[in-house]
């Protein structure tokens, strides 16, 4: 391993996370000059095209255009926490700019089922005033099976549409719907028409290849770029790898090859919303003979949905319940589970750590990974993997074999797909900043001109006039809007920062209990602490820092009444240097004073 | 993105992250019989062969040979704090087992002068007696910087060695040094004559090729392979990747044409301890005519070190301080920076941040990561890179060119070391179980009996006898021994676990000062909390957890003495459920009694 800076003598007050810094840089470089709120008239015939998620990330999409007094959104999704979001469940899109001008919103077009695309629906939609939501029919179901779970959610207005549908929105918008491969079925790209031009999404999208090598609904792509497109808004994940996906045949060929050979039972780990392969997978187990077990809530609820509205076809005694697993010999046993990215509470994490009330590890299981590993999940995958080959399993993953293939296109189809579109203006989307910035180089070279790439941030706001594509100068709010517990918004940057130095430092409060009339200590100062050291463990220290208490207090003159704050911050900044004298920590200082 | 298991309706306690979830499972499974302390005496000329650390992670790298009376240990690395371990500064190997026997401690090898190999001397040689450390001069002179940094740690005892030296140690030891490629200079391998056999520790190494193919250094390892090895210990960190790693002239090609494209400034961004390719790069900034400026405290210590040993050559002015950046024209400046893993403190954050004194981002400055990104820190890096591409500069790592090559051989070249090591046993080491376990198969194709492939945890003891390797039910204890501050190993798992439920949940502290004889309130009682929710701002959840707290003192018996345990369980249960059900969190509750 190579050496990381590091130096012991002396400590400066930790930094934020790197994330945060570079956050904070950023802001102060894309400051706006004024709030959209403030903002002056548009000249007219302009749209306005808006992300609020999704270009500084992975998650959080969510995008909006607005021409006169007409608005269509696209997408509504969660982002997963930071690690400088401690605690938190996911963060939201914010609508600061869009609540105020709910009644302008004449549509929200859902291009996927994913979390991040459609999981800010259940906290969004209300505030939004529940405008009609445009949909295919599995969207649909998953859709209005999460809002089940939210008790307070309005019942959701969906309209539901099929790929070439088209839909007058408004006076000025027409929708058109596209299918593009992704890894849930009925995926979506949208064209919407609008008085400037013709403007497309691509949703999230791959290209697949059929055994001769033809893309699957390449056709419909190639209707869409016969339209004049004003601008492109594409997904470039994938923008920074090189090449080609693999086919979804090829991963279904080596997938098959593991099944048939595996000698036991088999655990396949994927996400519950890869209902593509997940059909495929269940095809093949079917072939082999065995019977197929659900192990996870969201992977039996998935499979139900796709399985109701026919994704999914199986016969009648391919489904077993997971509790009868003793009752199949073990090459007959197929566990289709969640939990390939080491999420604690999934299924996968239950079996491997024994905590599984119906499937023990033991030698001559086969386990395989069939997903990739989200940036950030590293080291809870290796613990996972580790922790099951321990055990006496084997252990695939797509490291080792093609088992797994991306649901964005990488860079050789990126182009591609540009190429097909042949969009006079190019913004790429659905990634970190140097993802986008590839995707840019990638449009030049499939034929944009370089002055018409466009890369927003999260906020920017894009004006579009029919020969323009400029980036105003004013931004719209894009702070994170948490979500923990029932919370929505109410955890703050403060809040977070405290939980931060906690995890750090630690925290010691100080409880001093003060006669009123003589200002002197009542009883020898209370102390606790979590996170900072054992305290049983440090009575030397403790009752220094009690001398000290009582040193403070009785140097505080007498002749005028107590000042509590000053007392207050007088013991933060003493105890606190004390400590860190002595120790080299900061913990929270938190003074109490209790006058009686 | 794909989507992930998630509800909102009920939530579970929150679990521990994954890689301590999985250390738990594996602890019971390892969990020894006896310990090692209370061990019944080995047989006989047996060799006790144990690993302290680096076999279950990236880092803390220490084992040690035992045999009767003498001791010799290797490596005395440190490992970087965990995602469950907050706050920490680092992890130090255990040496519970090694203390009380540190007379018979009778050498250390130190391979390498990377951290993991040698960040815990400091705080672990005076306690094993300051034994003679045996090591190569870059080394000595790094350990001998970095032990200054310490106050109270003893001055070394280093015993200066080279390549081919052999050095008997003790009665039953002899060691012989040979030269291994790794990323830093002077790296070294181990050959350990004992009574049982001969046991080759690799150190950390790769193959590096020359332009005709040829391996530097490989007729040492032929040699080697000649001594009838008993066991071999492998450094198997890049097992699971395929093939060969790059050579170390393709990375010096591939960096000179971009470091002679580039228009503008060029920073340079590596490890400050991959002094051989930093020593390279400077020599093609002397053949391009730039000057190279260090960024980075560790940056400039390192580089004086190895010219100081003649390991970097430069002309006389081609080093100029990076205050005069100024004085040169934008082609002319190479900028060698510490920071390309996101560190927060690191040179290039400064830079990325805006907050560097001399060197600000402009359009056509080229940045370049010349390392890979350490598992975990791939968002740290992605912000960083982010960051830097949006102020207009050029940036480039070896996802994009092969401008960098591992330290540690890729599966190709570990069977080929295997091959020609040709040992009996096997021991795979240096990183995670599953790692290790891949190393293992290549032994097995490289000619390895499968019976004898050995894989260790940290803290097993081998057992070796001249016919045998035996792995023994009981294991020396390894638990983390943490730095954190100027404290080392005051910070224990009940610290660590506060930190984490502070850092998810935060706290809430209620104070209820009451009267020592009625057991009535005397004042209002007091709540402060921090990471929990803004406070200010829930004025409302705020009293309705007062007026509990009256509710609950008051309904207390008063005809005995107050049982403030009782009290406090009472608070703790009952003011937790009432925020649970109100917020779905479950913030620390801390209660105070003060009876006055």
């Amino acid at each position: 391993m190579p050496q990381k800076t590091l130096t012991r003598t002396t400590r400066r007050p930790r930094p934020l996370p790197a994330a945060r810094q570079a956050n904070r840089v950023k802001k102060a470089i894309t400051k706006p000059t004024k709030s959209a709120s403030a903002q002056k008239a548009v000249p007219a015939d302009t749209l306005k095209l808006v992300p609020l998620g999704g270009l500084e990330e992975i998650g959080r999409n969510m995008s909006f255009l607005e021409y006169e007094d007409e608005i269509v959104i696209i997408d509504m999704g969660l982002q997963f926490p930071e690690e400088d979001t401690p605690g938190i469940d996911y963060i939201i899109p914010n609508i600061a700019y869009l609540q105020p001008k709910k009644d302008n919103v004449k549509a929200v077009v859902i291009t996927h089922g994913h979390y991040d695309h459609i999981g800010a629906v259940p906290h969004l939609i209300g505030k939004l005033g529940n405008p009609p939501i445009y949909t295919l029919p599995l969207t649909k179901a998953i859709l209005e099976k999460r809002q089940e779970e939210f008790m307070n959610a309005p019942k959701l207005n969906i309209v539901t549409v099929k790929y070439g549908d088209k839909v007058k929105v408004g006076k000025h918008f027409e929708l058109e719907f596209f299918g593009v491969e992704h890894t849930i079925p009925e995926s979506m790209g949208v064209l919407i028409k609008t008085p400037v031009g013709n403007i497309v999404h691509s949703g999230d999208f791959r290209f697949d290849r059929d055994a001769n090598g033809n893309i699957y609904r390449f056709d419909e792509l190639q209707r869409v770029g016969k339209m004049d497109i004003h601008t492109l808004i594409v997904d470039a994940t994938n923008a920074l790898e090189e090449g080609y996906g693999i086919p979804e045949t090829e991963v279904m060929k080596n997938l098959e090859e593991l099944l048939r050979k595996a000698k036991g039972r088999i655990v396949l780990a994927t996400f519950s919303s890869m209902l593509t392969r997940i059909g495929e997978i269940i095809k093949i187990a079917e072939k082999l003979g065995k019977v197929v077990m659900l192990n996870g809530r969201s992977m039996r609820e998935n499979v139900e949905i796709a399985k109701r509205l026919g994704y999914i076809k199986a016969k009648k005694d391919t489904f077993v319940p997971v509790q009868e697993v003793s009752k199949y010999k073990d090459d007959k046993i197929l566990v289709i589970s969640t939990g390939a990215q080491g999420e604690p509470t999934a299924g996968l994490m239950r079996i491997a750590n024994g905590e599984h009330r119906h499937i023990q590890i033991k030698h001559g299981d086969t386990f395989i990974f069939s997903s990739s590993v989200i940036p950030g999940n590293e080291r809870s995958v290796q613990a996972l993997t580790d922790n099951i080959a321990r055990q006496g399993a084997l252990v695939y993953n797509s490291k080792l074999l093609d088992i797994h293939s991306s649901g964005h296109a990488l860079a050789g189809d990126i182009k591609l797909f540009i190429k097909t579109v042949k969009p006079r203006y190019l913004m790429p989307q659905h990634a970190y900043y140097y993802f986008r910035y590839a995707g840019g180089q990638l449009g030049i070279e499939a034929g944009v001109s370089e002055k018409n790439i466009r890369l927003l941030d999260n906020g920017s706001v894009g004006l579009l006039t029919k020969d323009d594509f400029k980036v105003s100068e004013e931004t719209v709010p894009v702070y994170y809007v948490m979500v923990d517990g029932l919370g929505v918004g109410d955890v703050e940057e403060v809040v977070l920062r405290d939980r931060l130095t906690l995890a750090q430092e630690g925290m010691i409060v100080i409880i001093t209990t003060l006669d009123r009339k003589s200002g002197k200590l009542v009883k020898n100062p209370d102390i606790i602490s979590r996170g900072f050291i054992y305290l049983r463990e440090s009575q030397e220290l403790l009752n220094e820092i009690r001398g000290r208490i009582r040193s403070i207090i009785s140097r505080i003159p007498r002749h005028q009444p107590l000042d509590s704050d000053y007392l207050k911050s007088l013991l933060r900044d003493q105890i606190g240097q004390f400590v860190y004298r002595e120790t080299n920590r900061r913990p929270m200082i938190l003074p109490v004073i209790i006058e009686i």
